[in-house]
């Protein structure tokens, strides 16, 4: 990074701050009016999916595998409907567990479980393990710290690096029994958009970790969201498992959050047929099932990976200009002068910004004077707390085209003026 | 209860034995295969509401309340669901947490969370709490139960007399710090189909448990659910915990399974506001929200009480039927033998039959045999035991008239014959 704020004369850094305070005065005057905070769909998005409401319209279109959707049963999803999953994440229909609107929900009662009854290879609920630990890759997504956070977990932030978590670091704070888990998000990293590399994900299907119940949860929420070329493979992180004797240790999650209806989507499971049997017996008290019909909806409307795969082009389609937006404004405004570094993500929700040390939550506020709302500094490190107070998590995909021009003008001059500030205070 | 079969002599129950035995057999012969294990709505009442598939067709119907349902957010539900719910239940919008297709789900998660977190009174989460007692109704649900063995509580049986559960009984229980709530179905009880008493809805409503955090769980399942006369109105809970100085002490839960779709409805939490915004902290960390399209769905269809209650009169046009099938078999054939008794519910989805003790395992092994699977003695007791062997759960809305009247011919066979058997041997 080529410090190019730094090479400036005080006098000259402050001349510039007074032009960039005048800009910030003059963009706050605009009153813009803009939340950016989460990893928003936008309205042409939902649109491309309208089918999927009438697709399931008449009894007769209620019976699927012999099941009549609308009534009880099918605990574990409805037959098709894990066709459907197994199919896009490349694992077996036994391996799938569907549910409702939002993986997040069967995280947490996965981490809520393994606290009140244990997982397959618990010796004892974790509630009466005493301590435990839990690894954060950082910058992360925020709701997966918050769940970990909520049970009391001492979470240990584990660095990314362009490959993924930093391996050598995991491998080592594994051998620790106390350490139960680890986050990862694999495909397009939330925020960095980060994809872990072939090797990084066998060192993680292959690890030892001294506790026998260690789960490493495979958040797949971005596993087919490409917005810039073609649709990437990925390798199914239960085969690697099972192949490198941990079969039982992985718990895969995706949804169709951000291929169909966020608020009305379906989710799933893949784990071993023997952590699914072990589930199912817990999951039972809990549920008669999730909604099945809308599991057929999105059957119907989805039908397999490859239709599932044209229909994210059309998103991709969608969202590419507003990816591409945020990273023109970056580059030609903020590379220049050396201040903060970021990715270049291929597929994914967000675009990561790295600051130099001290200016994110700064930006923000600057931001936020100007009506900009965007993730809140900090969010993506465990407890809300970023070390060096420097990751920005922009989320283009709600606004339109031409509000997020604006939106990132204000952003670019927030950050230019916070660095202004810093520099002309040392 | 008259005791008919004891009446005779030794020779006459023989005799009788001999020829109920032919009857069993030549019934066996037949091949019947229908199982009535659980409550679940027949094909017809699913057809009833064809128009909910269909109700959101298009983009534009999907703005309501100001809110694009498809999108994220709205963690407590849409407001206008809340208000449907309210509407029905007799409780304000604000009281009411709207979720997914189960309330047995919420149900679940209110204990889950109290042995993680704590209630709002809680002065500690109830896992740290040691031995945890809870009262359980009985004959009662059988979900219910399995969700407080599930978290390892003590579950005392209080006795449901002709006014609900024994109140003597639980007002005395509630003395002890470690009994921290009771399971409540209010209105057509399951299995029994009894309607608490005034008295008894008031009294628990003021009742002085010993524990902060009691929670007095009020499973509205079958609020509206009338089969025989019009709709009898029922209290507000919430209002009358809180005019007794109870607010935070009542969890009210209903949904629309079988209202609409069994498969695919909507839920509700009603409960204090200060409850909802403590566990609305708790819940935002699981979902982001639960299904809003599906929520909208209801509240076009359903749109308010009056018009849900026109529905509710569908749905018993079809299933009164069933019961009156069912209660006339019971009269005629087993009423004079003396051997069994019987709430006449006016309501609720079940005909619960007590017969005299030690009986219900054979009758249904005898079901069994002929083909008529019934849910399992013992199963409306905590830990699936019937100190009685006397209760037996018939579900009669699955199927059609006409095989009912074959089921309840074989379940009065099997019935007589088990009591015969034993009548015969003693």
């Amino acid at each position: 990074m080529e410090l190019a704020y730094r090479k400036r004369t005080q006098e000259e850094l402050c001349r510039e701050l007074t032009e960039v305070r005048k800009q910030h005065e003059a963009l706050k005057a605009k009153g813009m009016k803009l939340n950016m905070a989460r990893g928003k769909p936008g309205k042409a998005q939902l649109d491309l999916v309208s089918g999927l409401l009438t697709v399931v319209a008449d009894p007769d279109d209620c019976i699927c595998d012999g099941v009549d959707v609308r009534n009880y049963g099918e605990l574990t999803g409805l037959p098709a409907a894990k066709r459907l999953f197994a199919d896009i994440l490349g694992c077996k229909p036994e391996e799938c567990f569907v549910g409702g609107n939002a993986s997040l929900q069967l995280m947490y009662d996965l981490i809520s479980k393994a606290f009140t009854h244990g997982l397959l290879h618990s010796v004892q609920p974790w509630s009466k393990c005493g301590r435990v630990k839990w690894l954060c890759p950082a910058p992360g997504y925020d709701r997966h710290f918050k769940i970990t956070q909520s049970f009391g977990c001492e979470m240990i932030t584990v660095p990314m690096i362009s490959t993924g978590p930093d391996m050598d670091l995991v491998e080592e704070l594994v051998r620790d029994p106390a350490v139960k888990g680890i986050w990862c998000v694999p495909k397009f990293s939330n925020p960095d958009g980060i994809v872990y590399s072939d090797e990084t994900v066998r060192r993680l299907a292959a690890l030892k970790p001294a506790a026998p119940d260690f789960a490493l949860v495979w958040d797949n929420a971005y596993c087919i969201h490409e917005f810039e070329g073609d649709f990437a493979p990925f390798a199914d992180i239960l085969s690697l498992c099972r192949e490198a004797g941990n079969p039982d240790m992985v718990f895969e999650f995706a949804s169709t959050s951000k291929i169909t209806f966020p608020g009305a989507g379906i989710s799933v499971m893949a784990a071993s047929v023997d952590n699914l049997k072990y589930l199912e017996k817990l999951e039972s008290i809990q549920i008669i099932s999730y909604d099945k019909v809308n599991q057929l909806r999105h059957v119907k409307f989805l039908r397999d990976k490859a239709h599932t795969l044209e229909l994210m082009q059309k998103h991709a389609a969608i969202i590419r200009p507003k990816f591409r937006c945020v990273l023109r404004h970056l580059e030609e405004e903020i590379a220049p002068l050396g201040i903060a570094a970021w990715q270049k993500p291929k597929g994914g929700y967000f675009v990561s910004v790295n600051t130099l040390p001290g200016l994110a939550k700064r930006t923000l506020a600057l931001c936020q004077e100007a009506g900009v709302t965007m993730t809140a500094a900090g969010a993506t490190f465990p407890y809300g707390v970023d070390p060096n107070d420097s990751n920005i998590r922009i989320a283009p995909t709600m606004p339109p085209v031409e509000e997020l021009e604006q939106a990132m003008e204000i952003f670019c001059a927030c950050l230019r003026l916070a660095a202004l500030e810093k520099f002309t205070q040392e």
